[in-house]
Formats: structure tokens, sequence, C-alpha cells
């Protein structure tokens, strides 16, 4: 392929993130096609048009319709709402795109489901916008534990905590209402899981609790609604490999930004890390002297790929919008039939299969299988 | 009381930081009785009369029963193995004696529950050696949490690691048996128990998992055995004032060597606290500018008391055995009929109730009311 | 303006940081004009060919001055080797572009006077490539300053550490010679200078040390050659607003990857930063209870200026490229007359003034005023 | 010697720390004789007999001369305030007795040589309590020097800071006129300096800057007064030993404690070390591969002896009062004729003719060559 045109739906957070891998995979990278930015989607034509013009793409509409149907475009960036994924994906994929949708999939699983099924028969590629897997030292740690350096694994603990809902002062919005799904479980575990299925393979079965850090919140001057969704959710849990681990999220959790902390324990040594400084981690082993034996703390660098794509020096350290242009490499991969680090429609169905069964469990109050 | 006379029974670690804390109880904090260091028992003559020249007791006995009946003795200092503490520690407070008796009470409840109404029946004081609930910090953070400088709290996480079994090829000894207990369940999860009675109240109700991180281990040259404890224990939990957590345990996390971590968070901000720096905590508050806001790392000084008995200048740091001396003078507070900070025979009761609730929801995959 | 045309000339570490930069900041400014990526410059033809096609420029050539000739070019990035700037820099203001030139100036003083009076007689805007001062941590440290948040400055230190030169057995190479300049001297301090520069302004005076940590080094099989050039320096310094402080720089720091470290005590709290974590910083203020004063570490976020343009969530971390882009942003200000956070010609003159001011230090072994 | 009687003059901080350690000593190490508490002395009678029942002496005095005249005391504790040490040094070694003696040793060099002579005629053992260089850390890093774990060292940078003088507000006290000596620099550079001695061993020349935070202070409500001593002290140096480094001081430092930052570069590695948080320390090596080489935390423990005196698990942690323990179980040994880790008269000398030395430098604005 000389050049692939992309198609971007969406332009808030994760759609400017989108844009922004498009622009610098190849200067980066330089073993990619030539990225042509054809056609940008956006709910109001005023903003597509600004849009467009400032993130470099040729084309603009109104209707995510005609992004999807435009043939020049061969790779559609998915980056709407949640509840708007399976509709566009679907028809993205049934028009033949590639499709790269940022995650979670879908709030219902049966809509997960239809996705991933359209994806198979679609033959395309279809890919989710799990970008924490892909920081150079996630990567690296990856590569440690096939090596077996801490030896066979024995124990897991993920947490995943920010604040953004934590001040019990901020009225009640969308996200505190059950049509927006559990609460933290979608919100933030999908996150965790993708780590863990991308480290360590498959949950196999959860026990999960699940609560609420403030009852209700005030909907206008005098009135307070009740809080229907749970900001903050924790799990036991057995993988598929035998490991026992627990997982644990929290989005008012004060003081906490972006913090996705593994502990991985080892019968030759221990990991950690923090995406709070996503570009280190911890590594502690066994071996040697006693008396010197600690964590080490590892700055990311050329030794840890492809971090030396972006700086020939290591300790300088790259940023959250750096893992959306590895994924981009790595989805330009695939579609060239090479190995890529992805999880893909059908292994992100695994992820919301497990959620499910997280809130299966607390519901349920007894440990579920997740398959 | 213008002196008091001290009996010490056994002489390990916990022995020693016994006699440590009744050697420096006074140095450090003047405001007690003279303290004379009677009579010490051990299980062999020759020992006893060693560690009784080294520790400074003027008496040495290889009957502990001596130690107890000795009328010069005020107090006994209870260091045994658990399982010898119930035929001891009922028959010091029989004898009319104060009691500091080493955690956890006892293997079983039934045991415990027999201390707890000696204890009562006596009229003595008979407290627990739970010394991590001593430290400045966690002293402090407990004023913290009583001013709700956090606001009310919402969500808790404590763990406590070690990695003193984390060695695969180390061979099996005395605690991987069952008749040790369950693992580190008796072995840990007592000590975040005591933070959590201290800081919070009791539990309500547990939801347990433990694992295994190696399934046997070598007896002899040849031969293997199945390893019967656990070294790993994960439980959900809420707590009777509403809080939910979780508390994790693991004597084979490679890298951890004294860590009790805590995440407590509320409505107006967080703190953390780990033991293995426990000279230190953090603090986030909500308040102020957003762009100014973040943990701050408060280093131990005399603002934080009783620090200021033992080094005037702030940031010096105490060490382990300190902890032991300030809850020495609790001990000696709670016995001169004032506030005390300590925990027990009926506070530790309910710390081992919860224990073995944990370990029957375990057995049973389901939650238990610890009541 | 409209658009403006980009001219590249050089492709190594910082030319492929300023193309990435020149692609990213509209994406993620907005308010900026069209960028052209028009011609790029590169010694050889096949190389200017492949990295144009990679990096999106228009024009390849292999010949600097036609880059410098394009009418369509408005301003230049220069990022050849240091000894290149003066000619090409001179060059590239008489024809009338703007430039923007990586640092340090120049190796010899007096051509950097000569670049500095180009740049005022063109009328064009000449800036130079410091892109530390750029990191929102250091911005916001900067405005934190100019509030007087911590009161009056009194004291300064700043390190600057790497370790890529401390492998003793790695061969004599360019940067050993005399004839690439003093050592860290020039390699590093020009960095930390950069920093002092916008926080605290001109340094007035100064007094060096300088080592080497190895005397020499082999220069094939057999042969050794003495090492020229100084990895270590260490200098007392006084601002000319009166501050005292040290600056210290290490090319053979093993351990150290990109360390660029602040302490700035002043009458009413401190601050340190660290450019290995260039998205935290820490804060101490003397407010409040003593007993709840701590060094707070501060996650750059939205509320750090320009953060927010790259992601909208704190705690998610810049990349060292960002930097550049923000460098990049600063200069289309300028262009535009815009206020604009940069070091100009003049400016980075009194820093090269000040490096060798410091090596005269050394040389004559007292303190130096560097006006 | 089957006892050794101890004889205290001074029951301030140090002096409290003193009568902790001769408690401890026997209890924490059990190879040392029976300590006798036999004489305190202190300036008022009443002071004196209340603090001997605190602190366990038989006898007390407001005559210093008695507690030296006394037959049983073999070993004096001095922990007067430093210009009363050179009367008293002499007095005690006079009368035949051992000394330790808290640092520094006299305000005048001339009154230091005095006690350096009177130490050695008198055949007694006389040291000085420089109590940091007992740190487990600190001894630990003195073994992996001896045997160039990271290589030939070629730099070190020490750094002391705290800020008991940092409020500007405070009022002048005894501190800030010149009677009081020059600062920091005899208040606390005589502190990393006794870590370079023990470390590394002599300086041969130094460069120092001096300067006042604050001008002056207020004396009352209305007047205020020049501060005469420099709060802030930056040194060049160069070692005997060839290792080029830098010292600095700090007492006016906001937000420091108790810091002694140590970083000590080698050909293979580096070591960090921080008073702070003396229970761990940092080791850089430059073997193995890339991309898992990294700062290593190393907790204190059994591993690094004498922690295991102490406490039997790693990660627990020493205190502060803990390290004059340990100095005081070094004395034991010399005084037993056994090797001992301390710095005697002669030595401490040495140290204080380098402080005497900077303040010249900084007086004469020049290198001065220590010898």
């Amino acid at each position: 392929m000389e050049s692939i045109g992309v198609g971007l739906i969406g332009t808030g957070f994760m759609g400017k993130c989108h844009a922004l891998a498009w622009n610098a995979v190849r200067p980066i990278f330089g073993d990619v096609p030539e990225i042509r930015l054809v056609h940008l989607g956006e709910a109001n034509a005023e903003l597509a048009k600004r849009k467009a013009r400032e993130l470099g793409f040729e084309k603009a509409s109104d209707d995510w319709r005609a992004v999807i149907a435009d043939p020049e475009v061969d790779v559609v960036s998915l980056t709407t709402p949640n509840q708007l994924h399976p509709q566009m994906a679907i028809a993205a994929l049934e028009a033949g795109k590639h499709l790269w949708c940022e995650k979670p999939m879908a709030p219902a699983f049966e809509e997960a489901e239809a996705m991933a099924a359209a994806a198979r028969n679609s033959g395309k590629i279809a890919v989710l916008g799990y970008n924490y897997i892909q920081s150079p030292a996630i990567r690296h740690i990856r590569s440690l534990l096939a090596e077996e350096t801490i030896g066979r694994i024995n124990h897991l603990r993920i947490e995943m905590d920010e604040d953004f809902m934590a001040d019990p002062d901020a009225p009640f919005f969308w996200k505190h209402a059950a049509t927006s799904g559990y609460g933290a479980l979608d919100d933030f575990a999908v996150h965790p899981l993708s780590l863990i299925h991308v480290l360590f393979g498959q949950v196999a079965k959860v026990m999960c609790d699940m609560s609420k850090p403030y009852a209700d919140r005030r909907v206008d001057g005098r009135n307070r609604r009740e809080v229907e969704t749970y900001d903050i959710a924790s799990a036991l849990m057995h993988l598929e490999n035998g490991v026992s681990g627990t997982l644990q999220v929290n989005r008012s959790a004060w003081g906490r930004k972006g913090r996705i902390a593994l502990q991985i324990f080892g019968a030759k040594g221990s990991i950690l890390f923090d995406q709070e400084r996503f570009n280190e981690f911890q590594l502690y082993l066994s071996s040697g002297r006693p008396a010197e034996q600690g964590y080490r703390t590892i700055l990311a660098g050329p030794a840890h790929a492809p971090y030396g794509n972006f700086v020939p020096a290591p300790g300088h350290g790259l940023g959250f919008n750096d893992l959306k242009t590895i994924e981009c490499h790595e989805l330009l991969a695939r579609i060239a039939s090479k190995p890529a680090n992805l999880i893909g429609f059908d292994e992100g169905l695994e992820i919301e299969r497990t959620v499910h069964s997280m809130a299966r469990s607390f519901a349920e109050q007894r440990w579920i299988d997740v398959r």
C-alpha cells in the first residue's frame, strides 16, 4: 500500500488524540505508507470544518455516513461516545473499511457481540484504542514476563484511580445515572483488564464489590438526586493461567490523576508500574547478594522499543499522546499483515465479558465464572 | 506507684523488643515510675541467665510460673510463641499481674475468648503488642481523621507484604503446616486490622480469597511435601461505619520487607502511609488552587506526638523499637488509669474474630458477617 | 498570515524533533496559521529525499542554500551541528527568513556575537531551541516565583547529569578532543543556564572547577589518547538579582539519564524540580500547621498551561517532543507579534557569555564577572 | 573489663541521646561489659537530680568536676555546649577518663588542637559524636566503595540542609551573632565532612562561598539587628585521593528537615543516600542489560551490620537514637582495643581544619590548601 486514507469521526479528547497520531506516525516511524487525512465527521458542520482545518483533514462533514462512504477512506477512526459505537462501527465494517474504535466497545454486551461478529464477517482489521498497553515500559514488562525474568507469576494486584468525580459538591451529571452503565467498572476497569489481557491472558472468575462514595448529588439550587452508579469497584479474581489477584478502581479517589498501578509477584522477583509515571517501572530480582537487592527504578529509553523512535536518548520521556502514535503504528502493521500488539474486537469482547461478569457478581453476591 | 516491677517471659525477637522498651521508657518519657526489671523467664536456665544479664533483669528462671509468682513482679511481658499464650496469659492474670501480651492472642478463637474472659475477671490491665498503631504518623493520621481534615471517609485499601517466605527453594517448615494456622491471614492480617480498629473501628463483613504461591516444598534431599497454609490472602470488606474497602496480605511478596500500605479516601482529600517509610505520610487536600494541589510528603517531627520525646528535631526518624517504647508508655498510662492508645484483650478478640471470619468466608466462598 | 512556509536544515535528533513540532503545532493548538512543510535540506540528496518523504516536506535538497533561498520558505529550522550554525544562521537571516536555531549558538563567542548582530540587523525573529524552559511545570514555577508564592528567593542549586559518556571502556571520540569545546560546560551547562535565565535573570559572577573522570581513552586496539575535555564542571555563582547558588554538570554520571534538578529556596517555601520527571514538581509552603507541612508532589495538568492543549485530563503526561511543539507555538506567537516565552539570540548570547566566563574562571582559578 | 562506669555531663538533646545509648547498648549488642550509670552533671542541682532519676544515673551533681573526679567513672560523655568542650574535655582526659565528646570539638581551632594534644598525652580513648557515620546504610556504602563495586570514584556531591532557621520573622538569637562561629559551616559542614572522612579520606583543597538569606532580624518590637553569620555555604573541593566534588550546606532551607544527601559517581556505577531516609540507599550498576539498569532502592536489613542487632527482619527501620547506640558500641570496642569505626580527636581535628579552611577561602576569595 503506497498510501492510506483516513476518516475520523468525532473530535473530542480521543478524536484529537487519533488525529495527532495519524499526523505523527510517519515522521516518528518512517516505515509506514503515506498517510492521507481524507475526511472528518462531526455532529455540526461548522465545527467539522474548523476541526478539519486544525487537524489537517481535506474534507469535513456533519454526516458520519459520508465519512464511511468516502471511497478515499481506507480506515476509520471512531471516537464518538460509547453508545454510538455499535451502529457506526458495524456500518464502517460493512462498508469495507478498517476500523480503529475507541474503547469500550458498547454499553450492552449484545451490542459488543454484534460488533465483533461484524468484524469477523468483514475480513477487515478492527481494533480497539487500549493505548495503555503500548507504553515502552509495559511492552518491556511483557517481554520480561515472557522470559520468566521474575519466575513463574503467582499473584497480581492492579488499581486504577482518578479524582475527576471526587468532589461531593459537583452536580449530578449523566455519569451518575444508571443509563451510563455501572460506573467505574465500565469507565475504568477495562483499562486494567487490557493490561491483564496483554500480560497474562484471560480472567477466569471474579468476585466483585461496588460502592458509592456519595449517595446523592444536587441537581439544582434546591433538590438532590440519588446517584445510581458506583464510583468504586473492587474485585477478587483468578486468571485462566492460575494466577490469583485483585482489581480495584475508583473514580472518586482524591489525589489520583491517572494512576494505573500494577504489582506483579513471581517466584524470582517482582515488578511494579504506575501509569502516572509511565516512563519508568520497578524491578526486583532475588538474585545476587541480599545486601544489594532492591527495587530498581528503570527509566524508559531506547532499550525499550519503540522509545527510540521518539527520542534517541534515555530518560527524556514519552507523553500520553505518543502512546496513541505507537498504537497507530501497530494498526498499520496489522493492516500490512505484520505482527502487532493490539486488542482486536474478539479480545475486546472478552474484556467486556469480564466487566459484565463483575457487575453480575456484585448483583448476585457470589463468584462468577467469566466464560 | 513509685516503681513498677517487670517480669519478662520469652527473649526472642519480641522479648528483646519488650526489654528494650522497658529500658528506654523512663529515659524517653520521664513521666513514669521507676522501672525494676525483676525476673526473666526462658525455656533453658543457662539462656535465661545470659539473657537476664544482657537485658538487665535481676533474676532468671527456666520456669515461667516462677516469673508470674514473683511478688515483686507487677506486670508480665509475655512474648512466647503464640500457642503458649492462653495458658500463660490466664495464669498471669489469675496471679493478679498486669499483662502485656504479644499478638495475636491465640491460635484458636475459643482460647482467645478464654483469655479475654480471664482479663475481664481479673480487673487487671491486659493489652496486646500491636505496635504499628503507635507510630507518630499513624497517631497523627488518626487525629486528622477525627478532625475530618479529609472529610467523611468513603473507601480504604490496606496491604501488608513481606518476602521472608518468597523463596520457592527454601525447605518446608512449620509455617507451611496447617497446624500453624491459615497462613498470612493470622501472620499478617492482624496488623492491618489493628490499624483499621484504631482508625475506623470494627469490620462488619468480609469476603476473602486465599492462594498458595508454591504448592509444595522440599523436606529433604529427595522428597517434597504439600504446603498447607496460604501465603496470600485478599479480602473485600465493609466496616461497621459504612466504609468499603479491601485488605490484602502476602508473605511471599519478593521485594517487600515490611510494607503496610494504607490508602484512605475521603470527601475532601486522601491519606497514604507505608510502614516501610513510617517516619512519613502523605496528605492530599482538595482545597486551594488545583494548580498547587498534590500529595504532600510529611516527615514526622515534634509536631507529631510523641516524636518529640525521642528527638527534638523533625525529620530525624524513629526506629521500629521506638514504637514498642511508645506502646510501653501507653501501657503505663493505662495502669495509672490515664487515657491510653492501646488494643486491649476485648478489642484484640474482635480482630481475631475478623480473621476467623475471613478464613470461614474463604472456606464457604461467600460473604460472612463478622458478628 | 494565512499560512507559513517551513524550511528544515538537518534531520538528526533535533531535526526530527523540529519536524514533529511543525507537524503537531496546529492540531495541538489550533490558533496558528496553516503550516506548509516546504523544503528540507540534508547533506546527501538521497537522504534528503527519504527524510522529506517521512517528515512530510514537499521539496528536498542537498544544498542548504537552496532551502534558505526558497521564496516559499518563511522560517528556517536550523538543526545542523553546532559549528555550522554561524554561517547558515547569518545566511538565513540575511535572506530575510525567521530563524529557529538549535542551541548553543556557536563554538566561539565571537561567532555567536556575529549571529546576534545579524539577527538584530535583519529585523527577523531569531530564537534558540532551549526547550526545557517550555514544560508546563517550569512555566508554572515561573509564575509561582513571580507571585512570590515562596517569598523572596535567596538560594538556588541546579544540576544537569547524564551518563552517555560514563563508560571508561568506550573509545575516544570527537567530544573528547579540545576542538569540541570545554566539555560538559558547553554540552550541558547551557540548559540549566536557560532555566536560570527564564526564572531568575542574568548570572553576575562565577567561580568554576572542572574535572575529568577518565584521563585517557583507547583509540584502537593498542593505543590510548589523553582526554582533552572535562565531563564534570561545578560552579559557584551569584545572580544579578543577588541570589547565590551553584550549578553542576556531569556527562559521566552513571545512572542519570536526563536529570536537570532544581532546588529553589525562598523566604516562605521552596520548590524542587527534576527533568527526569518533568510532568511533576514539588512545592513546600511554610504556611499552615507545621504538622501538615511537607513537599507536595504536583502532577502537571490542565491547570498548568499549555498542558490542556495536549490532554484534557491531569496526570497523563507530556513527552519530550511535546516541549518542542510548545516552543514552536511560542515562535509562531512571536512571529505574529504576540508575547512569547523564548530565548532569542541576544539572550542566548548572555548564556554563552556565562559559559565562557566559567571556562575562564577555571583557567584563571578565580571568580569572574560575567559582564 | 567486667563493668564500665559512666559519667554524663549535660542532659540536653545530645545528653539524653547519650543516656539512651548507654541504656540500650548492652541489651542491643550483648557483647559488652555491664554498664553502670554512675554520675550525672548538670548546671543546676535540682535538674541534675531529676535527670539522674529519669535517665537512670546513681549520683547527680551540679559540679562537672565532681563527675570527672568520681573514681567510679571510667568514661565521660561530654554533651555540653561547644564552647565548654575544651576545658571539660582536657580536664577529663587529665583525670584519666576515656572521653566521648559531642562534635564539633571547639569554636577555635587552637582549642581543638589543645584537646587533641591532651588526648594524645592521656593515652585514653577520646572520640567524637559523629553519629551519621554509624548508620547501616553508610557502613555498607563504605564496604561497597572498598570493594570497588562502583569502580574507581571520580566525583562526589554532598549537601546538608535543614529549615530550623528559615523563618525570616523569627527573632535574632545567638546563632546569628558572629560569636557563635561562621554559621552553617560549623553547624552543619562538619557532618558531611565526617562522612567524607570515613568514606574517602581527607579534603585537600577548598573554594568556598557563603551567603545570608536574611540580612537582619528583629531584636524586639521595633529594632532590627544585622545578621552576622552565614546560613548558607557552598564549596568546591578536591580530596587528597584526587576526587573532585562539592559540599553545600543550608540551615534556612525550607522543607528540609534532616537532609544529608550524598551522590557518589564511579567508573562502574553510582550511589545515592539521603539521611532523611537513612534506612535506605540507592545503587546503580552499569553491568547487565541496559534495559534493566536502574537505581535500586535498598532497604536496610540484617545484611547490613549491625542492623540485625536491633531487628532481625529487614525493612523495619532503625531510628536516629539507634545510631548513637551503635556509636556507643564502637566506643566500647575501642576501649577494649578492638577495631572500631569512629572519629577520634586527631581525625576530628582534620575535619575542623577543613571547616576553618573553607571560612578562610571565603574571606580571601580563593582556593585554600587544607594542610
